[in-house]
């Protein structure tokens, strides 16, 4: 089964949870309506309702609430990456403007603050306490993510324990969630959804860490925003964290990063320099040890279609390159 | 028994309040924790933990959880009124500049993300179900307020209800789950929990009311911002609505509101014939009314120490001159 065809079986599902959002963000509000629209146009590969939905097959999958799950956590994912927006200044998200960058940061402060409220919405009808708890715990790490964000901004000299954490809070444990919430809603096993937790938390740090090293390796076109824009926001990531513990590259970049008003010639110049000093690969190999530790969880899984599935994504997730 | 005395009998429980706040709004960013802590200076009546405190009477008010409780309640009002200042570009709160007035809306946008975080990570450590539900519900309410506040800015020709519902997500759901969360937190019986929410509910009405009557009749020196900002900021509170209902005053007071850039003397008559419309008198009415309310419910409720508080309270909400 290809990652195309999993998408394909799920048709029903996706469209089902894109007319919930759809219908979750419709705003009595011109500009907060055009905005949630724009975003939700802008599309995205959905791979957390995704996870989800697969997540569901260990149990019932045809139980409604487990729809509305799915679509909550893309809500909550969509507001977060609204306020990530104003944290790093950025201007672009997969080739189009940005909310803050179309009307201001007020604007992206409310368009976020109404689709969380949003999200909120729909868990408020859930009935489960489990439910209550897990989207508790991922609001409040999504909501730590963006500080750590915050407060590591041009720190050169943090350490990797502190961009692990980041990336845990910022992407692992809402995909983690997302596979535990699907489990739960379908009313599986404790067991099994625990495993499905580590398997998303595994899935999730390695995909950001790719996220990270194309921001270095990508294209402008590829990217939708030119490449290094997490070094030039200030963002250490983790190629930067590698690059910067050889001495003799130490003083050169931070020396360029330093400087005021870098020229586009010398952030190329500290991209390649970057690029050059064996980091993409560093971090290539702590992706796939997490992948690998995704995949090993698999093998504690019932053998059925959705861990077949399962595997296919975190094949998906090792090989993407856009 | 008068409020101060109220104050003082919780001293113990007000200081231990305080001291989870200070500890919450730790940061470990100077500017995040510079605006934390004048936030958390600038005080304020905490009038919601007293109300946690109060209906905690009702079951066993030695539990431990009463001040968490109370403590995150106060939370996601102080972050709620940070976004608040962004929505309504306000500069001053108590006389002090707001978070987005002393640095920008960036900064206001994650202090208010920041301390929503802790207070959602102080209700992660909840054991009853039924805290997660009502924390949910607030926090809905409260952003579909900000989402309400700013769909109704300048809108002259809004209806009553929709002030109604706009103040009852912005101010009486966070005051009646003070109560209701307050008293489950006890332990005490759903029944009793129940009315305390009604109780909570008609005060916030009620107080909310005159807090908006409060910003046409109270002098800069008691605000701590000129008189008029509501309306200077293009919402239109309960005064605003009775005047622009009589006919005659209707085309002039829309008139100047809607002329570009209206002067300081243009502002001035504006208030003056609000204020002299007799929306003023009206706007207490209703407020009178939800306070009748509230004090009706304390009738169904034990006479004990906390009703006789409760009553107090109420007497104060419908005193208060600043």
């Amino acid at each position: 089964m290809t990652l195309a065809g999993i998408y394909a079986e799920q048709k029903n599902n996706m469209k089902a949870i894109e007319s919930r959002l759809e219908k979750a963000l419709e705003a009595p509000h011109p500009i907060l309506h055009e905005a949630s629209m724009n975003l939700l146009r802008a599309g995205g590969k959905r791979i957390r309702p995704l996870l989800a939905l697969i997540s569901a097959q260990y149990g019932d999958p045809k139980r409604p609430e487990i729809i509305d799950s799915a679509a909550t956590l893309e809500l909550i994912h969509m507001a977060s990456l609204v306020h990530d927006d104003v944290i790093d200044d950025s201007d672009l998200r997969r080739g189009k403007p940005t909310v803050k960058a179309q009307w201001d940061n007020r604007v992206a402060m409310y368009t976020g603050d109404f689709i969380f409220a949003r999200a909120i919405e729909l868990i408020s009808g859930f009935d489960r306490p489990e439910a209550h708890r897990i989207l508790s715990r991922v609001i409040r790490d999504l909501s730590l993510g963006e500080i750590d964000q915050i407060k590591e901004l041009y720190n050169w000299k943090q350490n990797l324990r502190c961009y692990l954490l980041r990336i845990k809070r910022k992407t692992a444990i809402l995909m983690a969630l997302s596979c535990q919430l699907g489990a739960l809603s379908s009313g599986c096993t404790l067991a099994v959804s625990r495993r499905l937790y580590y398997y998303g938390y595994f899935l999730g740090m390695s995909y950001q860490i790719t996220d990270d090293i194309l921001d270095f390796v990508g294209t402008e076109k590829q990217l939708g925003k030119p490449a290094g824009s997490d070094l030039r926001n200030g963002n250490v990531t983790l190629p930067t964290y590698y690059a910067l513990q050889k001495n003799e590259l130490h003083d050169r970049i931070v020396g360029i990063l330093k400087s005021e008003n870098p020229s586009e010639d010398d952030w190329k110049r500290v991209i390649s320099l970057i690029k050059e000093s064996g980091a993409i690969q560093a971090s290539e190999r702590l992706s796939d040890r997490y992948l690998q530790k995704a995949k090993n969880i698999l093998d504690e899984l019932p053998v059925k279609k959705a861990t077949r599935s399962l595997m296919e994504i975190a094949e998906y997730v090792g090989k993407r390159r856009y």
